[in-house]
């Protein structure tokens, strides 16, 4: 079984720019991330978009639902900035039916040093794995369906509906 | 739904002691780690023991299997050393058969900064959520069967038989 | 012989909102930093302000200079954003002539792990503690006199004139 | 103005063996050092040895001691194991006479994320700038004459006699 690891942005993979003191995109550290787990899965990690999901239009979700239908795997990890993720997979529970899709994300940037992106991924490897075929969030530990989570922005959690 | 965790040591916990240069255990870390992680999962954490998992003995064993067996919850997680932790999860599947039992460690102490932890403490939470009652190990991304699992110590990794 | 270190803010010890995902201050770093750091020294702290340099005003700098002549030490250091400390340093040489000052910064926020700032601050106690009266600017491994200094803003480096 | 680096082990490059969960050494990490710290001394790194400092003979320090005469530069970092710090320090200073030698090392390894190193190697590269030629010890933030320093090995201090 391989896993299809989609990268699209977020917190994530976040960088600071020193020189101007903002924070911005460069590559994903999924592969880092991956080695330092000492994972031994067979994955297959592609990066679909580097942005801010506060930026992610339907026309890049639209991109993402087609990455879903067409990719050959049946389990799928999506990385994503938190502010939208309910949004997107609301879009994509609606295009796909037979897969497991695992959206999930970081509150802090994986390269901070306190980020909670390893422990995020470690539960999204996991629940991709073990959860039947549907749309999910996995963030704090646990796992929200598509259609029974929202982002509580003031506390910066997920919570159920 | 309350998840126990029971601490028994191992790399996980080991701490740097600057005055004579050896690793050895203070306190678990799993508080921080949960955390650092923003999880909202209702666990339980209780220390059994803090060792090397070389020196276990199946006086330990039986107290871990009496402490899984005596417990509220029927999804319980174990940190424990990686060198020994198929031998624990064969003594607690011969003792238990209607808890999901995951154990997991590390193998760079989670104070190193480049530790394996989070990671695999990440997974361990989903999985104890999600697999049928039995004893698994959650190590490298993957989730083993108690009875189709070794560690290679050459490579440092778990895999099947 | 006691140190006085004054913190101004700056990059030095800026912290991520994970709510809002921007850089803001809450309190300094430096006492872990000394603790980090085995420090060993006699110094007083006081924090100052707060702030972003590029929004210090000359007010600002005058209460700086206050303080830096009112303090009963004559080897100062002062935390500073990198963008204006030069222009601090010229304010405050004017204004002192018999005390040690080192003003120093970071490019990387502490709380980030792979700043710089711990370098900095090893080299700003040691060059307080051996330099004659003067303004200096330690960074990047080097000490500069206030008027023969400036950021080059491109490469994040200061360099001489 | 060229700084000789001379590497010779000590807790400062130790990394974690997870194959045996011992301490062991590789390679040095001062290149990666003094990129995190944005230095811009002009510095050379050469590694003369790769030692616990329990481990040194006469023969080793002579070892040291040569490369120190023969260098074309009078200032000179020397980062070595804490434990006899002290007896290499006093060895050096019986055969040198004109150059300005700093020792410094660390209490926890570079690769644990806590460590004092980089704020260590801040003030030795400060200090190796700004002493007058002799034999110095550069921890805790302070610096030491050779014939006035000792380890205090219970609470993993330098300290004057």
């Amino acid at each position: 079984m391989q896993i299809q690891i989609f990268i699209t942005g977020g917190t994530f993979d976040k960088e600071y720019n020193e020189l101007n003191g903002e924070l911005y995109f460069r590559d994903t550290h999924m592969k880092q991330m991956l080695e330092q787990s000492r994972s031994q899965l067979n994955v297959s990690i592609r990066s679909l978009m580097m942005i801010d999901s506060l930026e992610m239009t339907d026309d890049d979700r639209e991109l993402i639902l087609t990455h879903c239908q067409k990719s050959k795997s049946d389990r799928i990890i999506i990385t994503h900035g938190t502010d939208t993720m309910v949004d997107t997979a609301h879009y994509l529970a609606n295009g796909l039916t037979n897969k497991t899709i695992v959206l999930t994300g970081a509150m802090i940037p994986i390269v901070f040093g306190s980020s909670d992106g390893l422990f995020n991924m470690g539960a999204a490897l996991a629940y991709v794995q073990t959860l039947e075929p549907g749309v999910y969030i996995a963030m704090n530990g646990q796992y929200f369906s598509h259609d029974n989570v929202r982002k509580n922005r003031e506390k910066g959690l997920f919570e159920t509906l």
